[in-house]
């Protein structure tokens, strides 16, 4: 039999994430010593109540409250403690004795893992987080490793379950906005405070973290441009399935190329129209799916459960199992630097295309009124579809599909029709994505 | 600046995947070495004959004949000729040498791939095929590395993208198998000889590999299961689509448990139905997927392009950065074992269900009748439906939709019904996977 030595990991929280973990490890130890080349032992379990009911049957002898003397003693930490304090003292202190990290916390890895990354650097450990944007979903490695030798160039991400529970509800069972809510906080699709989820504060996050990975860049959360579900009608829903769309809250970070020629990243979250023949369009439920654009590959997709805790601590355990093979052998971690640092454009710059739904007067020339200022705003126009029989007597709904254009002349351009004597009202105003 | 280590790359082959993996490596080189810690040089490209055009302009002076010699110089070897020989020859000489390979060659590494590894694994060199199942969608290591703690249950793909583009034609576009087939063959989709696609060996080749990563099995590509396209028909398409169902050639590969208790894997390609709602339904034209499922992480898919120079090129970068960093750290190789050597089981061992369609004598009693053949062979039927306006006078279509059973109690169902007098004909027998 081979002597196998022993690698002692910490687990720091014991929620549904990391009541899978132990068990995971307890349960394939032998199957993951023979992977690893070393034997993983659950050194303890930091929690902060040792009585706590848990989810899982697990040795009480595992459980302690002094989370700082179980970090000091270990190879590996585990981080599932969630929030910024203590997690970010605690991981710090970790790396700072040598040991790795893994960790699903993307609201700390969102305000401060280029810090903690810069820590783990300095002295040769490892920080990982697969698990900190879309749960099980193999998508950080993939884009790290897989594609390190291509370039990048978009990744469009369905990145927050609830909002897409929601969206989902009203698109299939034709809900309305609050029944939908209604069901997904049944459900316990919410967060506790629904705002980080309804609010794009969630998918922000995720969309920081994704674009680090992709661009190797680092973009601060209040630098992200966010739009929630909040103001998602029914109606907007309705006409987008008539014409053969279907609206999803996306976080998006790409290469863009800015007015004055600089090359820089956009990174943004908001709902936007898709075509029901795009990958992204048939994710259903509380799924998750990140689309991914490279030079040379293509199109990807990466599609599977954005939550829950044997999915997210799946993840968790990959990264586990890759930080104990690499501290065997030493080299260079996984997760690429951030030299490219990119400047972080404006959601002005970016290139994308409106979809635009006014109520105007139903009268001769409007349609011609409306096309001028389109014009006058360097937009133009790639359908325009008048729907007399909506709206009040005497108007007529006006669908204006957009070429792509600079975000900032599409919102002049929402402006000036909003001002115009003609339009009654701006019946709704989509961006449409993943257009070829 | 840094003072970079070389590792010198032998490129063998240069078709239209060759020449991108050259031009890659040749314009990005700066990028590469800095993610690599060591700067891969093009030491040279062997082909048949130096003066062929290629698809991307190539320094001349790469160009060599002797592939042999220029193995032997590498610490790198990239294989990309195709065919099993003389690829096998020089990878074993690569390997023997000490250097790592890295190969998109599915047909060898599906016939030959446990030799190669373990003469690898011998010399502690790597050989990595990301590429070989797929092309650009990481595939390979997402299984073998992020759900490296997690147990795999199944893996379904749609992996033959020649063959869903016929599918999806006659699915979406209404087809007929010939005109599907002759619009596949005009825009270069089929391989040079078609039965490679549609009779299903492609997809076999790639199942096998597959099963070994996933299993850590060893599945001779003489014990997949395995059925093409050729009988599907319009109707057959038609009636999918009318039941909310869409056919597709799948490569499965999962653990099953025999009827005798035994654990084992079962490997097979065959046209099922899925329903319209599956993730693999909306994969269109010569897309590739595959879908995922494990214990922890739940289902998964993977969807992108399964053929290109470009792309596959991605997917062969991404492995030659990996071979390149182990190579200069060392330790242990991306690829596990075949630790497990499951005992590959019979298709009649598997549980699936069955849609089948029969042309029946329009008479009372025949439901009966059709209901004691499936009682008596421990088949229950989820579903029946009766359309008298089908089939010629006197007749009707029968539409069975069974509950999953064993499949050699539904074939030999199928057998007894072909069989019975009240059945005129059998019209369709499918299976249907992804459900619940």
């Amino acid at each position: 039999m081979n002597e196998y030595r022993d690698l002692r990991v910490a687990l720091l929280g014991c929620g549904s994430v990391g009541a899978q973990v132990a068990r995971l490890l307890l349960e394939h130890g032998d199957e993951l010593t023979a992977r690893v080349g070393a034997r993983l032992t659950l050194a303890g379990i930091a929690v902060r109540d040792v009585n706590s009911k848990r989810d899982v049957d697990l040795p009480i002898e595992l459980f302690t409250t002094d989370a700082e003397r179980l970090v000091q003693g270990a190879d590996i930490v585990v981080e599932l403690m969630g929030g910024i304090e203590p997690a970010k003292s605690l991981i710090t202190l970790a790396l700072q004795g040598g040991a790795d990290v893994v960790t699903a916390n993307k609201a700390l890895i969102a305000a401060h893992g280029k810090e903690l990354s810069a820590t783990a650097e300095q002295v040769g450990a490892q920080l990982l987080f697969e698990a900190s944007v879309a749960a099980a979903i193999p998508i950080l490695r993939p884009l790290s490793e897989s594609l390190v030798g291509d370039h990048i160039t978009r990744v469009m991400g369905i990145v927050n379950g609830s909002t897409n529970y929601i969206l989902d509800r009203m698109d299939r069972f034709g809900d309305s906005a609050e029944d939908a809510a209604k069901v997904a906080s049944d459900l316990g699709f919410l967060e506790a405070d629904p705002t980080l989820d309804v609010e794009g504060f969630d998918a922000a996050q995720k969309a920081t973290i994704l674009a680090r990975i992709a661009f190797h860049t680092e973009v601060p959360e209040a630098a992200v441009h966010r739009e929630g579900i909040t103001k998602i009608t029914a109606e907007q829903i309705e006409a987008a399935k008539h014409a053969g769309l279907v609206i999803k809250l996306l976080a998006i970070a790409e290469r863009v190329t800015g007015s004055d020629d600089t090359e820089g990243v956009s990174v943004r979250v908001y709902p936007a129209l898709l075509r029901r023949d795009h990958p992204l369009a048939t994710v259903y439920e509380g799924k998750n799916a990140v689309f991914v654009e490279a030079e040379a590959a293509g199109e990807l997709m990466f599609y599977g459960a954005g939550a829950g805790g044997a999915e997210t601590a799946s993840a968790v355990l990959g990264d586990l199992v890759s930080a104990a093979r690499r501290h065997i052998v030493g080299g260079p971690g996984i997760i690429g630097s951030l030299h490219a640092d990119l400047p972080v454009l404006p959601v002005g710059e970016i290139i994308t295309s409106y979809q635009i739904m006014l109520e105007v007067r139903d009268e001769p020339g409007v349609l011609a009124k409306v096309a001028t200022i389109l014009a006058e705003h360097g937009v133009s126009a790639a359908s325009v579809e008048q729907n007399t029989s909506k709206g009040a007597a005497g108007h007529a709904a006006l669908i204006i599909g957009t070429h792509a254009a600079r975000e900032a002349d599409l919102a002049s351009t929402v402006a000036a029709l909003a001002n115009d004597s003609a339009v009654t009202e701006v019946l709704s105003v989509l961006r449409m994505e993943g257009a070829a």
